[in-house]
């Protein structure tokens, strides 16, 4: 279970069940106090950290060496309220020694087999609430 | 645009575009360091985070005083790979001086009209990928 614990502003901190914390915050103009990462935002490294990690395990057991992994993720918002994410767009630049075909290997089966932030954007949960 | 840098293991840092960073990992039987969130908890952050910054900033605008706010955000995970979300339940708790009414109102307007993270998750969005 993750617990979050309003502070002041509109910022929160989150805690998981392993008292890893983080600051969850927005923007000073809409009320925050700009000391953590957005909601949005979040999702973004929800899928992108996912994807990643599925890819980092996979080439790394095909054989692969990696020298240097980034992701660069971003969304495009709707206009309109509630302003959801219309399309994502997620980048990946491996660097080392491996092979090219067992990089894509591994970057399908997150996508199609393996990852379970994408699994989920892909089928919408139900989702419950207690007030 | 989020940024992601792999480190070690399975841990990665994002970084959004305001200099804020948070680690992202997972369980060392699974890879990991165990020194940050994992994805699928983000996912819950993100959720709850973006719920409880609208219910927050909407029942504050109709006069009500926060005195303690929290959110327990619990999914339940498909037991077949990838083991995505099935069910996602979301728990309120506010203390302090508002109307009951305003709370339910406030909460609302989050789940039909303002939250981008919950629109996301409703309607699927399409994901590009570049490798």
């Amino acid at each position: 279970m993750i617990r979050l614990n309003w502070q002041k502003g509109l910022q929160f901190i989150a805690e998981d069940d392993y008292g890893h914390k983080i600051v969850v915050d927005t923007s000073r103009d809409m009320g925050g106090l700009d000391q953590g990462f957005r909601p949005m935002d979040l999702l973004l490294v929800a899928l992108a950290g996912c994807m990643g990690m599925d890819i980092v395990a996979i080439l790394t057991k095909k054989g692969g060496k990696i020298d240097k992994f980034t992701i660069e993720i971003e969304g495009k918002k709707a206009e309109e309220h509630p302003h959801k994410y219309e399309n994502i767009t997620i980048k990946f630049n491996c660097e080392g020694d491996y092979q090219r075909k067992d990089l894509l290997r591994s970057f399908e089966l997150s996508r199609d087999k393996y990852c379970s932030v994408s699994a989920t954007l892909k089928t919408c949960p139900k989702i419950n609430y207690i007030i």
